[in-house]
């Protein structure tokens, strides 16, 4: 049988199709950010906006950007990590609902995303598996296998630039926290929201000095099983390649 | 039954799931611009490039970045107009194959969107609908009808920032031009695409003193018939609105 899934997502998650939100059959709102695993430890980071960055032409950068999958042996500092963090996901405000309100927007201000990153040459941090803490401006860092670096390039389909990175960042949906209100359109929106945080780390790494590439093509159950995500209710949706340009 | 569509499409858009692409049966490239409908009249547009901009404080635009529904009624000029097309979708390069470079990445280069646009406030242009010629950098008026605005409006769920907007635009993925590479994968990329868009859309039209607001809901439908799209092949994927703050 022919395979035609896009053509039925784009029809089955128009409104006449959709069924009552578990918002408004009452269940409570989702967690802002997916638990911690065990064994996690917690790392300060500087203000994202405490990067010095001169003014610069806001043409001229978007003229620059290109994916780039070559990078430079340089290390970023952990404030060009800081910046690049809070540029992509940071919070500016949380209500008491709580809902938050980002450097990037979100369908309804549902924020479903958490950043997973694989540091290869952060100054200060050990090469590793780390996430976000969005709401507490924080770094955790993840324990994940030795190896984690080739197999995660591995389930990239053997792009260079994994490995070769300085940090790769690799975005989570967390379903429940977009469907909550939005139901299986909401599937639309994680791919949306996604992008524009991409987007921003684009033009934020560009400013910095560094080249990005934008990754769609991995194999989904590889990079899930290595984030200890199930796939379903959680799995990357999005990925990106970041280090200096040379 | 359960509505589950979003599950399906996570699981059916892996590659164990795809079946040979266009592309590699030989099917030949899809063009890179839907063609144009018969009466549409085409306008020239001044260089994107060309809009003097001061340098600005990155970080200070992405963190005063928000959506924005209330706009003044000032018109937009053709100038920023220009501006705001080349930063979204302006090409930089062409190949002869072709494929196009542009200021927005898309997975593979495909850059399967088209930009239509309900132009109600830019000086010296009719309000009415028109679709940016990439490849040329023009623009063309399509055909359209008296109650064009009041009707997008009413497709767009009554927002009535749709009807007040200086422009909304309208991102229209043909869906051929990812898929002839990417299969039913592509559908991803496509959303994808679509917001990386998007968010230039924020910057750069908060750069020249806009607000924007994304729009996921509408009723696709209406807003396909209301394009002249057929729904399956081509259709509305991401709309946002914009005008100059008050």
């Amino acid at each position: 049988m022919e395979n035609t899934i896009g053509k039925e997502f784009v029809r089955l998650t128009k409104y006449a199709n959709l069924e009552p939100s578990p918002q408004s059959l009452g269940v409570p709102l989702p967690p802002l950010e997916m638990p911690l695993p065990e064994g996690a430890e917690i790392l300060p980071l500087p203000a994202g906006k405490d990067m010095a960055l001169p003014k610069l032409d806001l043409a001229e950068l978007v003229e620059k950007r290109e994916s780039l999958r070559k990078y430079a042996p340089t290390a970023l500092t952990i404030q060009e990590l800081a910046f690049l963090l809070w540029g992509t996901q940071g919070i500016k405000s949380i209500s008491d609902k709580p809902i938050t309100k980002r450097t990037v927007p979100s369908a309804g201000s549902r924020h479903p995303l958490d950043t997973f990153l694989m540091i290869n040459r952060v100054e200060g941090l050990q090469p590793g598996l780390y996430r976000y803490m969005a709401v507490e401006h924080k770094l955790a860092h993840l324990p994940a296998p030795a190896d984690f670096n080739p197999r995660m390039t591995e389930a990239c389909l053997k792009q260079a630039h994994v490995g070769n990175s300085a940090v790769t960042f690799m975005w989570v949906a967390d379903v429940q926290r977009t469907i909550w209100r939005y139901c299986q359109r909401g599937y639309r929106y994680l791919y949306l929201d996604a992008a524009h945080v991409c987007q921003n780390l684009y033009l934020l790494g560009e400013a910095i000095g560094c080249g990005v590439c934008a990754i769609g093509a991995y194999e989904d159950d590889l990079v899930n099983g290595l984030l200890g995500l199930d796939g379903e209710n959680q799995f990357a949706i999005y990925l990106a390649t970041l280090g200096k340009r040379g």
